[in-house]
């Protein structure tokens, strides 16, 4: 019972041990990560097409959430780019940008995520991440920084432009670029500037004027925060958002995350459930990557299931409290982990932290400018942007490589939920056709030894009675027809054949369809005075062919190892091959 | 040229050598199928919610052009069951019954089908229908003649009913009973009854009387006839339609098969795609299973794609020419090669009577009960429930047991082609699953031989410092976590290990995702100091990883065999355990 309890509820069990090391760790973790999230959350949020708040308000409750019942130590919870893309592009097909019902359906995206994930946990589904294949997420986090890239260019522009795809959004911007406000054009080039250089030249910058690396460190974390302060001071000293018309964040409420509730009707529920479930998946993956790579480090486990059910409850957290889709983030979980956070306890201190800015701090970004937020994407995205990708695939599997430039067009030209399903849909088709034209070897003893290798590929002895094909694959439905064909090619072809072996080393699997082909395979051979023989069948193809009638049917025998048969079927004595052996 | 010219046009090939006996044996054939084709044509035709004619017209040209263009000697194309079925539930979807829309809809379907059948045969895509696995087959063929036979009973009463499940059909009919015309009740009862004793009983009886093996055989494919001819003369006679409301055919056109257009229009041809491609895929695999299973019985071979070309050509010849899609029917082909038939000139015969049929005997069907058809249908589809698969697929294997079960039951309780697209969707998931939780297993060596087995199942040598793991899939991204999973747990809780070695006689291809998780694991063991070991790696995946830094990176070495890799890495001498297999 208490077992139970501490399974699903992992706070029960390093909440017992929690020391006051450990809390101080914590504690200097948290504002640091709280210091680099005010900018973040308020930026994501604007990518995501709701209001600033949304991004603070996401990022509150769910860390909470996920500190009671996530089992990673390092990870940290919150809005993240591509999820806030998704975001956008789900929400807005089922409203406008800036209506309530916008708000309410980003709500609504969030409790369905969050419910798919905890059932997913649940019933222990944690397996269908697996399907996204490894190329394909990074093509399609590659072409989504790319898109969230080119979405942001509109603020920096200072223009209105909207699009889901790069080719709309690129046509839109060039329609708008005669009404480009140029004070606005300076703020975000010069912020986009400022940030890049932070992320690449500040540290090297100060420890060479001697400041402490850990300093250092702190202080690019903060660059973001000073790019804030900098131009909001700049624009509210100038008036540049009266006399420029530079765009800016405006009035925000002062309050603690509200309670809200998301919209439930049928209809919108079953608008967003597709997008629910590729934001869940996506966002399970991006999380499940992070928090493994940060536990490895330290030696520790995490339990995909368990997984789900923690970020499950930070998404419906986050669609009653204001907010919308969130997970883990690779950004900042990387920073929380290097600040030292020792325990989940450092994500709560987190969200006090944040919960304290969205209570106070909220009056001193009025006239932050929406550039800067823009610039601050820019620059977080464009870290994800990698295309050697395709150059890997390219040289070591095709197949892989088609899957990803696939991934990559589609979400480009057709936005994220066709690149990613298209890449999904791709890399299932690919694999299924590689098996169903399985690698079969016709195999022959090498002299001297047990072994039995390609007859075209090495030296080896054969026997015109015997035909031995070593058979590279499971068999399995996909498959299946394309044996019937082989023996009946090789067969046909070669009339002194007395004997088919099938050496089925490396078949894991027979289903039901491929039975069927056996058992035709070897009727068609019977009525051609062949016999057939199966050789190394594995312990659990075995056992599950002894429960049908196939054993029973098969005109040849079952042949422990391919030599024993080999021996058997050209009636020599094993001696020769041992003694050679010796 | 000529060659290329023989590939596509198969009947270049035979026309040249054909001799006087084929010419015999070919049209005592086509007598014997014309016989039995009329009643069958006609009564599909109805099945398909088309009028009569619709049924031979589809036999005549569909018939020539496969003679032309196909490679099977005995499949015998036109109106089949299942496809007549899934022509309804399409073409319902479009227009309703007994319109002037609702036939065009059918040529738009049959020209759409054949299209796709001949892209897939041009581009050799013919692998496609392996994807339908034969449990699932099965299962969607015996709930389609479930389907079917209850889609008749309508005709057998004498009401009106409709639906495209079995729930909607039943609750139509049960709606309907009280309008139940008994004269045609007491003909469609009869009719069956009659039928189904002409297909067990008739032929025992005659023989047992002395008629040859070979008339009892005639006379039991002509049964069909007899009820035909029978019933007509009653209801005529008697004058059943006037004066009891007894359905009949009435009037059909007296013409060959006209010259139609289909409707092209984008909406119609994007409504019918998705039906039309699976209309494709069933009528290939059961077209191409009849034509290999009878194919084999004479040691002949079968092009898959050039098949499709053949169908592709007949579908495009129905669609023009007033039928609708067609496919190699299996009792049709049966019959055709149990009645001799030599070549494809055997089906041109065919056509030939089915054309004087339609031309000169139309009007001797005006008074025939639509009942005698329905018993007809009835009769013929009962044969093809078999509810075996079931019992098969539960003891030999769980997973295709799920696919069939689900495949019945979504075709009875949606229709036919929510039933198959499950059935397919789901053998792939189900497929997917298996192999993203494949079989590993730790591998000791077996005293006095050169073999690995399975520490939990046999007695073998181990060695602390060493883990051999044998993997019994191949390596994709479906179970690439699943790998790096293993040998984190595998490798933490037993501390004294230095040596992972990864026995890879069964991994017949390792993609992108797998590579980069062997990466992984290779990093993370060199973190806390242990090495990792291929072994027995194939030669196509040997050359792929030489393609990657990853043979650079790995700790340890690759070793062609198992025993290699213990012996190096024990520091024994190979000397006992040779000596023990001598």
């Amino acid at each position: 019972m208490i077992e139970t309890l501490r399974r699903y509820v992992p706070i029960l069990d390093w909440g017992r041990t929690y020391t006051r090391d450990a809390l101080q760790s914590d504690l200097l973790a948290a504002v640091i990560v709280t210091i680099m999230l005010i900018p973040q959350s308020l930026a994501y949020a604007l990518l995501a097409g709701l209001p600033p708040e949304a991004g603070l308000y996401a990022s509150i409750l769910p860390i909470i959430l996920y500190a009671i019942f996530g089992t990673s130590r390092a990870l940290a919870v919150g809005p993240v780019a591509v999820v806030s893309l998704m975001t956008a592009a789900a929400v807005g097909q089922v409203a406008e940008q800036g209506t309530a019902g916008y708000a309410v359906a980003a709500l609504t995206l969030a409790v369905l995520s969050g419910a798919i994930l905890l059932a997913m946990g649940l019933f222990r589904l944690g397996f269908v991440a697996n399907f996204l294949s490894h190329p394909v997420i990074a093509g399609f986090i590659t072409a989504s920084g790319i898109l969230i890239a080119a979405s942001q260019l509109k603020h920096i522009l200072g223009v209105e432009a909207h699009g889901h795809t790069l080719i709309e959004m690129v046509a839109s911007l060039v329609a708008h670029l005669p009404e480009t406000n140029l004070v606005t054009l300076v703020i975000g080039v010069a912020a986009t500037a400022f940030l890049f250089w932070v992320r690449k030249g500040l540290k090297p910058f100060l420890i060479a004027r001697g400041v402490r690396p850990r300093l250092a460190d702190i202080a690019q974390k903060a660059g973001p925060v000073g790019a804030v302060v900098v131009t909001t001071l700049l624009v509210w000293g100038l008036g540049l958002s009266q006399t420029a018309g530079v765009s800016i964040v405006g009035a925000v409420p002062q309050s603690l995350p509200p309670f809200t509730l998301p919209g439930l009707s049928l209809d919108l529920v079953s608008a967003l459930f597709i997008p629910a479930l590729l934001i869940s998946v996506i966002g399970f993956v991006e999380s499940i990557s992070v928090a493994q790579t940060l536990a490895a480090k330290k030696r520790q486990r995490i339990d995909p299931d368990q997984e789900l059910i923690g970020l499950g409850a930070a998404n419906i957290g986050a669609g009653f409290t204001g907010g919308y889709p969130v997970t883990g983030g690779f950004a900042r979980s990387a920073v929380n982990f290097d600040a030292g956070a020792e325990t989940p306890a450092a994500g709560a201190f987190t969200a006090i932290g944040l919960a304290i800015a969205a209570l106070a701090l909220t009056p001193l970004i009025f006239f932050l400018p929406k550039a800067t937020l823009a610039a601050t994407i820019i620059v977080a995205v464009l870290s994800l942007v990698d295309f050697s990708i395709l150059k890997k695939t390219w040289g070591y599997a095709k197949a892989d490589f088609v899957a990803v430039a696939a991934t990559i067009l589609l979400t480009l030209g057709l936005g994220v939920e066709a690149g990613v399903s298209a890449g999904v849909i791709l890399s299932i088709a690919l694999h299924l056709y590689k098996t169903s034209k399985p690698h079969v070897a016709e195999v022959g003893l090498v002299p001297g030894t047990h072994h039995f290798r390609n007859i075209l590929r090495h030296h080896v002895k054969t026997h015109p009675e015997v035909v031995t094909l070593r058979i590279d694959e499971s068999l399995y439905f996909a498959n299946a027809r394309f044996l019937e064909d082989l023996v009946q090619d090789r067969v046909t072809a070669d009339s002194p054949v007395k004997h088919v072996v099938l050496m089925c080393s490396a078949v894991n699997e027979i289903d039901t369809s491929a039975l069927e082909s056996l058992e035709a395979v070897n009727e068609r051979l019977k009525s051609m005075g062949v016999k057939l023989h199966l050789s190394e069948v594995k312990g659990p193809v075995t056992d599950r062919l002894k429960r049908s009638h196939f054993l029973d049917e098969l005109t040849g025998e079952v042949f422990l190892s391919q030599y024993d048969a080999w021996v058997a079927l050209t009636k020599k004595t094993p001696g020769p091959a041992l003694q050679a052996a010796q």
